[in-house]
Parts: structure tokens; sequence; C-alpha cells
């Protein structure tokens, strides 16, 4: 049999599967925790040895790592919550340990790739993805083909500015998208509001309210709540509406924790899009949609990375 | 004789050029006020006739127009400025009258393709390009295309919100690019500024300072003048480094004669572009730099659109 192996390198988990060299339905799963004493790339090596099978020819290789990296050397240039990930030539290390071609792309890159080839983007050659968790990782398909940029780092569109000299970001710099925006911020957010002394049922909470704390508290009607969360959804509505004046797409597609929180959300961001664009031909056939695959976004992205490679 | 035409639609004048299948040195040259009781699109055919050889075959003309527009059809949607262009067929209208090949995009769009063909961004795959003058466009290059998306409305650079709620914007919406450091907006903040009973050399002028004036002002050191020209450098700037994640490009072009204003405007925009990215990693191997076309990078980028056309 000839085979693909495709993997995700996650925060908290590595995940593996092994696919045929044609469909979409994993012939085998495999995952451990991505922490542990053992150094990531054995563990990763070992997770993919576990499930590759005896026979039959491995076609290629497809990784969903975390970035920023060099998808064209596959090298990870800093992985933050990888202990040594710097610099690491992770395409040709594995190459070396497998013998068949590896193609590493990032993680919200390939599950870009993966919804636009199997999941809520099929059928479309321009496409938005954005994933609201932690932070807001994104990525972008322009004519049927991700987005790099010259070295690989391209739609990054958690890190524009929306606010000037706004909240710290992640990544240093002040006012991005993610700084107002992502999960990070709503929990923020909240706890900034109980500081202050505002009246919240978040504030009956035996612990600083993380955002599914607060999207739990919107969901039921919490004042507070609410109001973060109609913030979040319309920093991030605006963002779009100007994404769409950039590209243009046929479909966004918004994936990731902070999206389950559904309407409350979701109508302020809709609305706010809908009503920032500067023409109504930016909404023409535009289809926005929450992600299609959850977690096997990465994964099937990684294959259908993989399978592109070998063309 | 084979041979191309190329065409630029401007604001005040309609430009033509003749060139041979290869080169980029015009045969001929030709220009009319846009403006005038015969109706503009038989003025360009008129405009394109007088250049025509009389013998030899015509293998495609290349136009540059206002938009918005559909590329892929040729049809200008609105062009504001022009009477009578809404929905307007251009391409089959001029395909009809010459026989030839046409092919239709936006003024921004080609001016970036040209300056991409022959000047500042040859040899380049990645590049942006942003002439800021009366507004604010733009012309973007992935993987040695324009950027089109889906219906041919994207690299919409200067509609991207910087300001929440800040100026209106030329479009109607609030607070974008375009609307904090276009001329407009520069005469605007001069105006305000005066109004406001601010002490400036640009007072003493018979009229309403100009943006052109703001920038004589800030060259001779008017302290107002300057701090106007360091807020929209410095938007500039911000937005740059937010286009720099978002695109990761090699080479970002500044065209448009608010740029002509030169380091009172380019020097806070390079420190804040350069202080505001999130990783040194995008300034790798990154050029910025002042467009080397002038007035001829639309002729020249219809022309490279039309003989890329041809293949």
């Amino acid at each position: 049999m000839a085979y693909y192996l495709s993997a995700d390198i996650g925060g908290t988990r590595l995940r593996a599967a092994l696919f045929a060299a044609e469909g979409v339905k994993p012939l085998r799963r495999a995952a451990l925790p991505t922490r542990g004493d053992e150094p990531v790339l054995e563990r990763l090596e070992r997770l993919l040895r576990s499930i590759q099978p005896d026979g039959g020819a491995l076609l290629g290789i497809g990784v969903a790592s975390p970035g920023p990296l060099d998808p064209v050397r596959g090298v990870v240039l800093e992985a933050p919550n990888i202990p040594g990930w710097r610099n690491l030539p992770l395409k040709a290390l594995l190459e070396n340990e497998f013998g068949a071609p590896v193609v590493v792309d990032n993680d919200a890159n390939l599950a870009a790739l993966g919804e636009w080839r199997y999941g809520a983007g099929r059928g479309h050659h321009h496409l938005l993805y954005l994933t609201i968790s932690t932070g807001i990782g994104a990525g972008v398909i322009v004519n049927d083909r991700l987005l790099h940029g010259a070295h690989g780092l391209a739609a990054e569109l958690g890190h524009v500015t929306v606010v000037p000299d706004g909240p710290l970001c992640g990544c240093g710099q002040r006012g991005h998208l993610e700084a107002v925006a992502s999960g990070t911020a709503i929990a923020r957010m909240a706890a900034e509001a109980l500081a202050a002394g505002e009246n919240s049922s978040l504030g009956e909470l035996p612990h600083p309210p993380t955002a599914a704390d607060v999207a739990a508290a919107a969901q039921a009607g919490d004042p507070l709540a609410r109001r973060i969360f109609a913030e979040a959804g319309t920093h991030l509505g605006r963002a779009l509406a100007g994404f769409l004046h950039v590209f243009n797409p046929e479909v966004v597609i918004l994936g990731g924790g902070v999206v389950q929180a559904g309407d409350v959300l979701l109508r302020p961001l809709e609305e706010t899009m809908r009503a920032e664009v500067m023409s109504p031909a930016y909404l023409d056939g535009l289809t926005l949609t929450t992600a299609a695959l959850g977690d096997d976004a990465g994964l099937l992205g990684a294959l259908t990375l993989a399978r592109q490679q070998r063309g």
C-alpha cells in the first residue's frame, strides 16, 4: 500500500494520522502529549512510527508546526512553546529519518489549506481563514495557493494594528487585532472590568474568568460578558471589512475555540463587517462561515500539502 | 510592424502610447484632457487612433482605468469622475472598435505591475505598491501575479481602518488609512489646525493650504506642517508594518504626489514601520523605495498586461 503520514504539533498534543494515497478518512490515528522529558522531535518520530504500516511505500509526510517557520526550507525559526526549537531544520531531519519527502508549514496556514480542500472552503479560489483562540492565527488562499510571501511569514492577519497605542499584543507590539479580540484579550477585558468593580456573574467564579467563562456568562445574558464579546466582535468585523478590501475573498472561515461562543460574538462581528465594507460588491457571493473540520483541519491541511508536493 | 497600444485614463488627462512588440520605449505618445464635451470613450478611441500606425498588426491594447472595475470581464463598475461610466463594458467596446484583444485593469494595479516589470520592483516576486495622492491607491504582486481576488476588487490597502471612528474617508467609511494619510487628509489637518488658531506660515497663504503647500512649509521647517506630515507618516508606517505581516513582501514601493514631500514624510514612515514589525525577519532583505516610473507607470503596466495576455 502507498500511503501518507500527517502530523500536527499542537501546544498540548502531538497528533498524527495515516492516510491512503487517496481519500480523506484516516486509516490510523495517534496522539501524545507535547510536553514531557523526551525531546519533542523524538516523540514526534515515535508517534509517526507507531502508525506507520510495516510494508508499502511512504509517499510523503506533511507536518503542521507552530511558527514562524520557513516553508520552503522547512525550518522552524522559532516555536515559543517548544524548548530548543529555534532554527530547527524539521524537514531535513524528518526526511533523513523517514527517507521520504517532508513538507512543513505553520498550523494556521495548513488549517486554511485543509478547510479549502476538504472543509468549509471547498470549491473556492480565494479564502480567508482566521482561528481565534489564545491568539489569532490565519491562513489565506489566493488563486488556489497559500499566501506565503517572500519567506513564508505572510498571512499574519492577527497582527495588524486596529487600535493605535492599544493593549499589548502577545507579539510585543500594541493594539493588534489579537490584542483586542483573542481569547486572551477577552479574559483580560473581563479581569479589568471586575478589578474596576463592575458587577457581573463572572465575579462569583473562584478563579479569574477564562474566555470560555466569559462566553458562558454572555450566553446566559450577563451584561458585562455580552459587552466584552460585542467589543471583540466589533473589532473582528471591522478588521474583516478591511481584509475584504485587501483580498476580496469568496469565503471567510472562522475557527478556534472563541468562535464557539456563537452569536454573542458572531452577530456583532457580521453586522460590523457588513456595515463597514466600502461597497456592497465585496459582499456579492461572499460566504462567512465557521470551520468544518474541527481539530482535524491541521492534519488534513498537512495531508493536502504533502499530496500537492507530490503533484 | 507588430505593435501594442497602451492607455491611461487619469482624472485630468487621457494618455496613450504606442509600443513595438518588444521594448519599453514608447514609439509615439499622445494626450488629451479627460473632461470636455465629447464623451470620454470617443475621445479615448480618437486618442488611440491618433498614434496608431497605418500598417502592421495590432497585437493588443492595455488600458489603465479608474475603478472599481472587473478585470476579467473588462467592465468598469463605477468611475466617479467620468460621467456615465457605470457598468461600462470597456474591453468589449474597444475590442469591437479596434478588432484586437483588450485588457483593462485599475490604475493602481497597473502602476504596481509597471513598477514590477520595468521599475523599482524589477526582479521581485512579492511587491506592495502604494500611491499616495488625493486618495491612497494600491496594487499587490503575489508570486509574480497581480492580487485581484474574486472579482478584481482586492488590494485596496488605503481602505483598512487605522483609527476606529476616525475621520470620514472618501469611500464613506471612517478612519481608513486614506482618511488620515492621503493628500486630502493632510490638507484637512492643516485647515483644521488653522481654524483652531494654530500658528503657522500656512496661515499666510491666500487660499486654504493644499497638501503641496503643507509639504513646502514642512520642508521649510514650519512646526505645524512638520507635525502633520509626521502624523501621516506614522499612520502609513504603522499600516505598512501590518501589510508586511499580511504579505511579507520583498519590496514596498511608494508613489504619488504626496511622497514627493520627501523626508518629512518618509522618515517617520520608515521609523514607525521598522519599530512596529513583530519580528526583524520581516525586514530581512526588504526594500522600501519610491516609484521609478513616474507618470508612465500606468502606461507601462497596461503594456505589461497586454503582453502577458498574449503570452
